[in-house]
């Protein structure tokens, strides 16, 4: 049958998606900052100079419509508005039936009444380039035993995240598990060696030492969100919850760390209820391949991706995004299946983005 | 006050509907072959020589937007589309809360992950005109069980079915029952009786011995849907939730099946959480009167027509359903009826379904 779906099946059956159609959703967020992101250069997730703060602020515009750590709302230099414009204009059309945040290391706590913030103890990481310092075992473990006992007062969970530079730290996590990822990722490993990203990358692996195990690798090139998150996928396949992974290369390379960590310790784990959900730019971005990525996994895993796009506004801050300049993050792409899946439309969305910005 | 309801009452009292206006719903559809569709002629439901696999055909489409045990939608001879395609287009614009799907007597299981399939180890029935060979009592026993015993996960329930050549079984049953139905079907069985479906009735008829009881004779000329949803009703009735039938005539003959059954036992039924809910075609449909057959009822109902048609819509295959081609089937009536007490309103689901189309 010829008709224009809402949503692409990446990978999986697209009856995971049409059995969560109509359910209600716990909307999750996993905040963290890496001091990577001093690295100048190395990301455009924020206000220069304040780029530390785009975890709260985009946690603050999700769950309140505005920011409150700061005058104005996060935007890169070349005028792209953060993805949690998209977010919070899904849940303001037809809202989650619950937000919660996971404080993963944040600088800076936002400022909102009544959200659920879920503490554990963590401070921001430190910069890869010299070793991140995370107890990636320790940190690993809470994610276990978050998933484990969280009791979703929903249907299911999609799980964002929000940390700038974070697909640098995904990357050189990939990379160090011995994954073949070249040319998966949004910058090409090998084509491009003496950039930004990929210096600090190869800083960030120089760190590591031959004798090394798996932990201790994790713990000086990740950041706390993957680290966490893994342990949350592992833990939460223990129970009957559907959990979504709202995002791209980041959310594949939490998926690809806790398939290393379940062959490294030798059990079992049931994928059943297992999802990702991300955006058509990411998708198609002609720079990284997250199917590839996710073809990596030792585990079958669902996957899709939301058909929508800006081709409907004249708004010149969002026709940035078809122009491939902010692909993904603050859980956008699974925010967009999930409003696509319980009845809103393309100018549905675009209008209420557009009215964000004025 | 003088403005257009999207919602006609046609007995009892519109505060069941409007109580519902706003709760979740959980949408079964009860799929069943009996082998009386391969009678020439006899039903238009499906693609001919395929037309025992449409229950399968119209629940994967239900689900998922798409047939999968065959390469084209079910369609009737002349082009009108399954009602399916009215209850899915409610379903992505609206979406049911749970699809659960109650297997009685398919002669192929849907290609479905994920969506519950409730089995009762039953087997598609045998031709009336011989016939049909069920064990009636058996099947209403089992209905009756599973409607005490099921716990519905939302706030009601809306029943469907999808059952070719059902209008036939539905009219023997009647029939049999000794209900003065004459001109209440959709063919008048005294006027036409040399018709293929007034023949197959008589058949039917012809098999039923004097000595027969009510189970006995049910047995012969109905079908598994009729006999196991008696049952539903029944059980249904001795807990907290509300049950909508959606469907016409042949909903309508399962109520008047249930109601002999508790004439025949001598039990008490209290109906107050029950209802029935169709479309605006059937229930305007000139050779049947669906009020008419619901007054035979000895106890109190509460029925709808949705004020739903295509007249909106310029693409000939729907607008054959203004013509009466295709009057009701797959939960069409009570899909329509949920989605215009949830917000709805004609253009949409016109579009949907348009869209389906191409």
């Amino acid at each position: 049958m010829a008709f224009n779906s809402k949503i692409n099946t990446i990978l999986g059956s697209k009856d995971y998606l049409e059995f969560l159609r109509g359910k209600d959703a716990t909307f999750m967020l996993s905040l963290s900052t890496t001091k990577t992101l001093e690295i100048k250069g190395i990301t455009q997730a924020g206000v220069p100079g304040l780029i530390h703060l785009t975890p709260t602020l985009d946690s603050e515009f999700v769950c309140c419509g505005e920011v409150r750590s700061l005058e104005n709302l996060a935007e890169t230099p070349k005028g792209v508005p953060t993805p949690a414009l998209i977010t919070r204009a899904v849940h303001v059309l037809k809202p989650f039936k619950n937000i919660e945040l996971l404080d993963l290391g944040m600088s800076q706590k936002p400022q909102l009444d009544f959200f659920k913030l879920h503490e554990f103890s963590l401070r921001p990481s430190e910069s890869i380039h010299a070793g991140a310092q995370i107890n990636a075992m320790e940190i690993f473990q809470k994610g276990v035993e978050f998933g484990k006992t969280y009791e979703c007062k929903d249907d299911y969970i999609i799980l964002g995240e929000s940390v700038p530079s974070g697909t640098t730290t995904a990357y050189a996590t990939t990379i160090a598990l011995g994954y073949a990822c070249d040319g998966k990722f949004s910058s090409s490993f090998k084509d491009v060696p003496d950039s930004i990203k990929n210096q600090t990358i190869q800083q960030a692996l120089d760190t590591i030492n031959d004798g090394d195990d798996l932990f201790e690798k994790v713990g000086k090139v990740a950041d706390n969100m993957l680290v966490f998150n893994a342990g949350f996928v592992l833990g939460n396949s223990s129970t009957n919850t559907k959990l979504i992974l709202a995002g791209g290369t980041q959310m594949a390379a939490v998926l690809l760390l806790a398939n290393a960590i379940v062959n490294y310790m030798g059990g079992e784990f049931n994928s059943h209820n297992l999802a990702l959900c991300t955006t058509k730019w990411l998708y198609e971005d002609e720079n990284s391949d997250i199917k590839a990525l996710l073809e990596l996994l030792d585990f079958p895993i669902h996957a899709y991706s939301a058909n929508f796009n800006f081709e409907k506004s004249e708004h010149p801050a969002l026709t940035l995004y078809d122009k491939g300049e902010a692909k993904e993050g603050v859980g956008a792409g699974g925010a967009l299946c999930y409003g696509l899946i319980n009845g809103l439309n393309d100018e549905q969305i675009v209008k209420e983005v557009e009215n964000f910005l004025g």
